[in-house]
């Protein structure tokens, strides 16, 4: 049978990793967030704690590094590095079986995979900043400020990255409110629509 | 039980209105799209041959008006009169019971109903195309300039009315690419989230 390919976009606080690792239990596949960069860190040799500031955390350095000509010079930035080394990863993950990818601009590099689920999650202001409070211990201030300042981040490194534009519905084969469905009730849908696109 | 208000827009080809109509008739419950207009015709005095070239074609004349003073002098432009009237109409039936509404704002006239459920339906360009060829008899380059030409207007229209961004997911409660799941399952992916935010 086929296998089941879902990666996640998702806006901050909008529960997209609960939702990922819960559709992952329900279909018995694995489920890669961080431990994706472990695997790349691993494979491509750079030290897994470099991984971690330029995470999802995208263009200026390497536009500076183009400007300054570095990239021009023959030797590639390092966010850009660990973009190609993710970018790999991911591709070798979904050949490899069935799994739940979240974020790292997953569906571009599985865009030429038919059996690939791509999927969005958003949610409104409010329901995003009780969850930053609820789950991350944030007030509500803190809460609104990383919502805004991670959203933009992970839309700079998508549209720089995948060419698509985060967040419009186009990108993505179901984008759904979770604010409105709630977490447990958005994991059925997505199964619902998986299962379906499989007949 | 509370009302079933479903609001769909859609990309141009994407079977947004088959859709829309085979949801209601799915839940026993009426289907507007131009039928909305004649209402809104009725209900305002306006002829209704007056609202067909102004249907979802927006801002130009609007925009034209305010800057010949047109809007300031007291007197409102003729597209802003039609998005008014439409605007009533749509609330007050929503208020009567369970419909489905195409287009037009409808989830921008409803926000303040807790029962609506904003749909999005989008497809890539390849199969709207197709669509455009088999069900509109049009040639491939014709159909891909009306695509073009008509996905603009409703967006200008959405955009200048509802001051949401039209075909961005956050501006829907569930957005599916018609072009992966087919109409069909579309339909019943819609009934499902429905069913369950009513839970």
């Amino acid at each position: 049978m086929d296998k089941i390919i879902i990666t996640i976009g998702r806006q901050y606080g909008s529960g997209g990793k609960e939702i990922g690792e819960k559709l992952a239990k329900e279909f018995g596949i694995p489920f890669y967030d961080k431990e994706l960069l472990t695997e790349a860190a691993k494979k491509s040799g750079i030290c897994k704690e470099m991984f971690e500031p330029h995470d999802e955390k995208p263009t200026n350095s390497f536009l500076y590094s183009l400007v300054v000509g570095s990239y021009a010079s023959g030797t590639t930035p390092l966010n850009h590095k660990l973009f190609l080394a993710q970018f790999e990863t991911i591709k070798e993950i979904a050949e490899k079986g069935s799994c739940v990818i979240l974020g790292r601009c997953a569906d571009y590099a599985l865009e030429d995979n038919p059996n690939t689920v791509n999927v969005f999650i958003h949610a409104d202001m409010e329901t995003r900043i009780s969850r930053g409070i609820e789950y991350y211990g944030l007030d509500a201030k803190k809460a609104e400020d990383i919502i805004i300042k991670t959203d933009k981040q992970r839309s700079s490194y998508y549209n720089f990255y995948s060419g698509k534009k985060w967040a419009e519905a186009e990108s993505y084969d179901l984008s759904i409110n979770s604010g409105k469905l709630g977490i447990d009730k958005s994991v059925k849908l997505i199964k619902a629509f998986v299962e379906m696109a499989r007949k």
